[in-house]
Parts: structure tokens; C-alpha cells; sequence
């Protein structure tokens, strides 16, 4: 540890040299970074995971040649406040990607919205640009439409994707198709110059979003300069597509062979940076915005593993995602670390490996996982589980206590929608929503990981439980600012006029 | 293969010779066989196979070594007819390892039951001590406690294990404590001289089983002797158990550190090979007996992954076992093999290793895998899933059709006896026995292995599908002629008596 800080000393040294434009060629620069983020991946895709298919052998090498982290969660089970929490390091419900119209409500960014990632927030990027790194997102944004949300004005430099989802298309005026930007510009819309499928499946987006990631690293490198990608790719989100090459190559039909895309289009990536030989100066992570997502199943939706539910939902399959940390050189081969991870981590983490610490002039939720990586120092810590502007659970080393339950109403149930097909936990996979704040279910998530026998109230490891986790969760709640509430749907009249702010008021 | 063919050509001479005793000191001698068979283990129990705290890592070594089949299923979703077929390379239905006295009832060998392993059988050991080895069977035989069907009466050299489940005690005159033998002698009986604590869940008979295997290999190792250890461990069979040493260490409670400890002796085992400079002359096969006993789940019941029930019922939860093939320097290391596998394919394949044919005066339902595990050959082949005399479902490929679905009675399951604790698939996962035999719901393994949603009727795929199915299943029951059912279990008056034979009528 002592020549990784005093390697990590050098390196904010010249990270001040690169900033202040000093930096010349052939001296080492500080790592770039990688984030591979997937869209309504779940848990179970991967071959390490478990998935009998086993088609991800780039993803399967990657975590033979890394850590495995069995244990990691996003930060809610809905594609915008995942990624908000990612790139700020922050919940949700301190960055205001969640509404307060609505008692457990998940919040997104639709078309409409008029919120997005305030100007308040320190994203990732530009505390990286600071430091001289070149920023890139391609793929999907999803932190608002409006030209003050735009990436670019929030720290990358480069982008090549969307700013919503690619589900549509909308062929009327007042609901165009979703554009496609390159950095400033609009160039084209989903399903128009951007074709997909929707009978066949089949879209060459994730080629064009590798070609985007190939390009930017051959061209930062030869730059020299250091670089974060963030590629933020949504074959695998409902209406999935891959391209000809892929479609029909699975076992596992459309879903799979989006997944094969991507796992090919990975391993297309890390060998990039290997044949570049920067494979040692760059640290790559990989994990997935929320839980696989049920209602798609099967045809267009993955795997969860053996988790309760999916996507939309506070329980393990939602908020439970594949995660693999890469940094050969540094991150020891082979490893499997159980330390409880976020996907808020991946912005505190990242700023460590770039030798920056987090602003301190907030609450920062995400924890540096360099010690983890580097070391395997394992850190006490909980996971929160919210549904828009409530707490629905939390973990606390193996237990899990659950303050609320339910997965969907009685009426989208009864429409077909199913956020956990085949899987029913009396009095825990609800549609009424049931309060459990008093006494909350607890499960053993190592004996019981498909939370299906939750703790006798009578037992003393209950009562042990109870104490602790309530303790954290008082720590917790008293130190909680909200921020202001970014994504709620009203009257869509006054949607498309004004953003309409409700400022939450302590609990 | 060439090569291979002529190997094995080699090895048959030697056979010849080994069986007249002309083996003669520091000649090669034909590969060793050993066949590591859990009890009640299910497919989502080791970390290769997905299993969260990944607490195996010798079971994952052995993967990555050798060749993994997540496509491998058990010949009945319970302990003796799996066994049964196992050692004759045939479904239960015809070497009468099942009940004629109940629709799909599942059959066993509980201590009063006057059946077991007919002599026309032959079983492995019979064939390979006809070839010179010398064989053992270490932990539970199950194929009958009376005098005619002991282990040493059908092949084997030695024993030490029981005849029944550890289950128990029963201490009365009637129901004494099951035996434990070594060889011909009954050496104690469990929880007396072999105790096992139920309340603490401490038992060594692990750490004995495991110096059995050592030694049996040390010794045949030093006679220079080709053996076959079929080592059939029980200590995740509720109860579960463990040895101090490994008691309280897992992530996953007391049925966990029973894994660890299988984990730990199986990697011993695979060291030992090793360390006698044997492994290359030893094929290893590591399997279960049936799928996961939810009913004892979470505290003494392992996992299915993402497969739909356990133990006892014909879902894949039931019957899919977690498979890997292990033989140095003839199968190719870090391999995955899609085949269909079945238990009575390590009869067949044994033989194969041996160099010895099936017997050709019966159907033999086992394959021949080692083309699978030697050059990568995928088999079109069904798997067949009975219960008792009744033929509940088939897989072809990736299609899974059932023709009777139901998991317990719905006396039984009011009585808290819940096969498929969380999981409720309508019409699917019933508590009466529902009869699809002229329109069977078909799954596709592939898109949906926790058989979720049945193919829609109407479908084209269905239509296909189906017309394959049923010509598959014409053809075995054209040719089924049922062996005598041993397990029937009627008035316990009658059973200890005599054996109560009901042929069954062809159907």
C-alpha cells in the first residue's frame, strides 16, 4: 500500500502538471477510466453469475482477470436515478432524481419531464476535467433533455448517444421520436436514422457505440491524454436489438443476443486497450443500471439469478447488479470480494484512482473501493433501498430489513404487468403497499438470498438485528437533506410549460 | 480421436491383461475412476454455478481445470432411483426403482422397505471388478438394506457407509438407528457410534468419508491397481452437518459449512491424484443425486439458482445437477459443454474410460460422454423426467414439454410442506396433479429456464416443437418394458414380511 500512495502522491502531482497543460510526452499519466454501464442487465446474465447459457466469455475472462463483486447494488431500481447516483456519488433523494408526488413512486426521465441533474451537482466528469482528463458518454444520458441538462454542459466533452430511452417510436408531432445527438448537435432520431427493428430485432446501435468507444481510446491515446469513457449502452432495455451478426446466435433468443453483442463488443474494448498497452494505466469497471427487467420476460428481458422480482422493485432483484473491476497490474487475477458495493462507489472510486478526493462540501454517499480492489479490505457499510422518496429497506452486512414492501399496484397487476412473474412471498411481494416500520421483515441474504423466509420477530437474531439496523437508520435519516424533487409527473399541460418544484419537507 | 481410439484399443489389451493378472509392475494401468456424488446438492450451490457467496473454490478450480455441464440432470428428483441409476445406466422405470402403488409417486428406500437393486442389474462396479479394478463405495448406498442387496454382493470390494439416509434416530426396537458398515460388519450406527449433533449440527463423518477416499487411493495407488471410488457423501441431506473445524464459517449457515467441507474434500481428493502423479490416469466426475431439498431451505436446504422448485418434483429445480468432468491432460481445461447430460451417462462413459462396452442384452439409457468431454461432440438426446411409474415431462434440446405437472398434494402442502417455497407458476406449480398429456405446456430452456411462461398453443414453435416431442416419446414407450417396482410401499405389516411385487401393465 505504501508504493500505491506514494504512486498515487506522483500522480496528483502530475495530474496538476496535466491540468495546468505541462504535461509532455512520454510521461506517464494519471489511469483512465472506463465505465461499462449496462442498461436492465440483471445479476444473472452473466456466465459467472450462473447463466446456464454461459454466453459472456469476454465478461467471464474480465472477472478472471479482475474481482468479482457478488455483492454490488445500484442506487434505485430505475434506470435515471441510477445513473444520477452514479455520476454524482450521491442518493437520489440527495441529487433529486425522485419524486415526492407519490408514496414509493420511481421516478424516471420520460420525454416530458422537465427536471434533470441540477447545476448544484459535482459530476464525475467535471471534477475529472478539471484534473486535464478528456470525458466522453456514449450511449444513453438520461439526466434530462432540456439544453441545460445536456452532457456537455455537465462535464464531458464528447457525446454520442441519446438523452431518453429508445423505446417509441412516437410518430406524432407533439411526441417526436427520441433524438440522437453527436455532441452538440442533433443527428438523427431512433428509428429513423438510427433504425431498429422492432419486428426483427435487429439494430446496429451497440456497433456504433463500440466504433465510438474503439475511436475515442485509439484517438486520447494517441493524444495523450487521459481519459474517462463512460459507455452507457441499452441493447439489452426493452425493445433489445443486436446487430445481423448477432441476431439468432443465442440460446437465449433476442435477449441473448443482445447480451453476446455486448459481451463481444467488451472483450473488443479491453483487447483495445491491451494491444495499445495501457491496458496497466486503465481501470475498467463494468456493472448494470438497476435489476434485470421481469416484465420483459422472457423475450426481452434478463435474468436475475436466483433474486426475488426485478426491475422497479427494492428487493435483491431489482437493485442487485453483475459488477467486475479490471485493472491488470493493479487488481489482483481471479479475485471475488463480498464487500458491499454501490454504484455511487464508482464515482468516489474513480476520482481516487484519478489521485482526487470527493467534494467535501456535501454528503457523498458512494465509498472509495481502491482499499477493496487493492488490498481486499473489507468495509462496514449499508445499502439503502429507496423507491422515490422512501426508504423501503436496508442491508447491513448479511441481513436485510425491509421498512416497506410491495412490488406494483393491483390495478397495473391485473393489466399483466408483473414485476416478478412466477415468484410470490406472502405479505412481501405485495400490491398493496405494506408498512413493516415498526417491525420490519428481516431475511438472511446469505442463507436466504431469494428473500423468501423472513426471521421469526421472537428470535434474539432478530431482536440483534432490529437494533443495529435501526441505529443506522436513525444516523441516516436525521443527517438527510433532500434535494429538491426533479421528476415529477404532473399535468402534462404544466409539464411542458414549467418545471414545477416541490421542496420536500423534512420527515 | 485417432489417437484416442487407439489408446483406448491399448487399454482394452491391457484390460485383458490386467483381468488375467498379468499386470506386471510399471506398466501403464487403465485410467482410475472416481465419482463424487452429493445428496440433495443442488445446481445453484457452487459459485461457479452462481451461488452468491461463492464459497467453493476447489469445486471451481475443478471447473476451471476441467469440463463444466450446466446442462446436466439426475434420472429422478429423488435419492435411490438416482442412485439405482447411476450404477445400471438405466431409468428407474426399468431397473424397478420406483412405485406401481401411486400416480407419480415418488419412491425411495425408507428402513422398512423389503426392496432394492435386483440381481439382473448389472452394475458398474460388477463390470469394472470383471476388468481388474478394484472398487469402493464410500457414504450411502440406497439401494437396499437387506442381506442380498449389499454393496459387496454387487461389484463392490469395500464399504463403509450406511445402507439409509442419517435421518433419525428412531430409538426403538422396531425402528432401530441406521446401521454404518464396514464392508460385510456393521460397525455402529449413526448418532450412536457415529454421532451427529442436531442441535449444534457437528458430525466428522465427513473427515471420515474423506480418509476413506485417502486411503482407498493411497492403497490401490501403491497395489498398482485401477480402482473406482464411487464416494456418495451425505452431509447436505437434512440434517446437514459438519465438523468442527468448518462449523459456523460459511456465509450461508450450518447447510453452507457442510459445503465448505465438501468443498475442502473434494479439493483434497483432486491434490492427492495430483500429488501420487496419478490425476492424468484418473477421471473425476463431481454430480449430485437430485435437485435441492427446498422443503429444509433456508436453514438445511441448499439452492436451485434460477430453476423453478427442488427436490421431489420434476421442475428443473428437481432434476438439473451441477456437473463437472475432471481428468488432466485428456479433457481440456476451462470448458463448458452445452450437451444434455444425464446420471446414467457416468455408467456408460465409466465403462468407456475402462475401455469396456455396455452391456448389449438390455436398453442402456446412459451415453457415452467422453466424445462430449474428449472433442467436444453435443449429442442430440431427451432427458426424461419421471415420478414413480409416470412420465412427467421430456426435454429435446431446449424445449422442455410437461405432460403432468403438480409438486404435492395439497394435504401435504397445508401441512407447511412447500416444495417450491416463494415460487407459484399458475397451472404449473400444482397441488393437484394436472394431466397435459394431449396439449403439454412446452418451455424453452433457453429463453426462460425457470419455466415461467409456457409457449403460447397457437404458436408455430409450439406446433414444431411438439410434433419432435411426440415422436421421441412414442418411440420410448413403444420400447419400455417396466421393471418389477421395488419401492412399493403398502401395509407395513405386509412390507416386513415379504416383497409385494405388482407388475406393471404396459400402458
Amino acid at each position: 500500500m505504501a508504493a500505491y500512495a506514494t504512486a498515487t502522491r506522483g500522480l496528483q502531482q502530475l495530474l496538476v502538471l496535466s491540468a495546468l497543460g505541462l504535461l509532455v510526452t512520454g510521461t506517464p499519466r494519471p489511469p483512465n477510466i472506463v465505465l461499462l454501464l449496462m442498461d436492465d442487465m440483471g445479476w444473472g446474465d452473466l456466465g459467472v453469475y450462473g447463466e446456464p447459457s454461459r454466453e459472456t466469455p469476454n465478461l467471464d475472462q474480465m472477472a478472471l482477470e479482475g474481482m468479482l463483486f457478488p455483492n454490488f447494488y445500484s442506487a434505485n431500481p430505475l434506470c435515471s436515478p441510477s445513473r444520477a447516483a452514479l455520476l454524482t456519488g450521491r442518493l437520489p433523494i440527495r441529487n433529486g432524481f425522485y419524486t415526492s408526488n407519490g408514496h414509493a413512486r420511481n421516478a424516471y426521465t420520460p420525454q416530458e419531464i422537465m427536471g434533470g441533474i441540477p447545476n448544484s451537482e459535482h459530476l464525475l466528469p467535471e471534477l475529472l476535467k478539471k484534473a486535464g482528463y478528456t470525458n466522453k458518454i456514449v450511449g444513453k444520458w438520461h439526466l434530462g433533455h432540456r439544453p441545460q441538462f445536456h452532457p456537455l454542459k455537465h462535464g464531458f466533452d464528447e457525446w454520442f448517444g441519446s438523452p431518453n430511452c429508445h423505446f417509441g417510436p412516437y410518430d406524432n408531432k407533439v411526441k417526436p421520436n427520441i433524438p440522437v445527438y453527436r455532441d452538440w448537435e442533433m443527428v438523427g432520431r431512433f428509428y429513423e436514422e438510427f433504425p431498429i427493428n422492432l419486428k426483427t430485432g435487429e439494430a446496429n446501435l451497440t456497433q456504433l457505440y463500440l466504433q465510438e468507444a474503439l475511436d475515442f481510446i485509439r484517438t486520447q491515446h494517441a493524444r495523450q491524454s487521459p481519459f474517462f469513457l463512460y459507455w452507457a449502452i441499452d441493447a439489452t432495455h426493452a425493445p433489445v436489438y443486436a446487430s445481423r451478426p448477432f441476431l439468432g446466435t443465442s440460446h437465449r433468443g433476442r435477449y441473448g443476443d443482445a447480451v453476446r453483442e455486448i459481451d463481444d463488443s467488451v472483450g473488443k474494448i479491453l483487447s483495445l486497450l491491451q494491444n495499445l498497452g495501457i491496458s496497466k494505466n486503465t481501470f475498467v469497471f463494468f456493472t448494470s443500471d438497476n435489476g434485470a427487467a421481469l416484465i420483459s420476460a422472457p423475450k426481452e428481458g434478463g435474468s436475475n439469478g436466483p433474486f426475488l422480482c426485478g426491475k422497479q422493485t427494492t428487493f435483491e432483484g431489482g437493485m442487485r447488479e453483475p459488477a467486475i473491476a479490471w485493472w491488470p497490474g493493479h487488481i489482483a487475477a481471479g479475485q471475488v470480494s463480498h464487500q458491499l458495493g454501490s454504484i455511487m462507489d464508482l464515482f468516489t472510486t474513480s476520482l481516487s484512482v484519478a489521485g482526487l478526493k470527493p467534494p467535501s462540501d456535501r454528503i457523498i454517499d458512494g465509498l472509495d473501493l481502491l482499499p477493496t480492489m487493492l488490498q481486499g479490505h473489507v468495509m462496514d457499510r449499508p445499502i439503502f433501498y429507496y423507491r422515490g422518496n422512501t426508504l423501503m429497506a436496508v442491508t447491513l452486512g448479511q441481513y436485510k430489513a425491509h421498512f416497506w414492501t410491495w412490488t406494483n399496484s393491483w390495478e397495473e397487476f391485473r393489466q399483466g404487468i408483473d414485476f416478478c412473474p412466477g415468484q410470490n412471498v406472502s405479505g412481501v411481494t405485495t400490491h398493496t403497499q405494506e408498512e413493516h416500520t415498526e417491525l420490519p421483515l428481516i431475511f438472511h441474504l446469505g442463507r436466504d438470498p431469494g428473500e423468501r423466509f423472513p426471521l421469526s420477530f421472537a428470535s434474539a437474531e432478530y431482536q440483534d438485528v432490529l437494533s443495529r439496523i435501526t441505529q443506522v437508520v436513525q444516523q441516516h435519516q436525521k443527517s438527510l437533506v433532500p434535494g429538491q424533487p426533479q421528476l415529477n409527473v404532473c399535468n402534462q399541460a404544466v409539464m411542458l410549460t414549467k418545471v414545477k418544484i416541490i421542496v420536500l419537507g423534512g420527515k
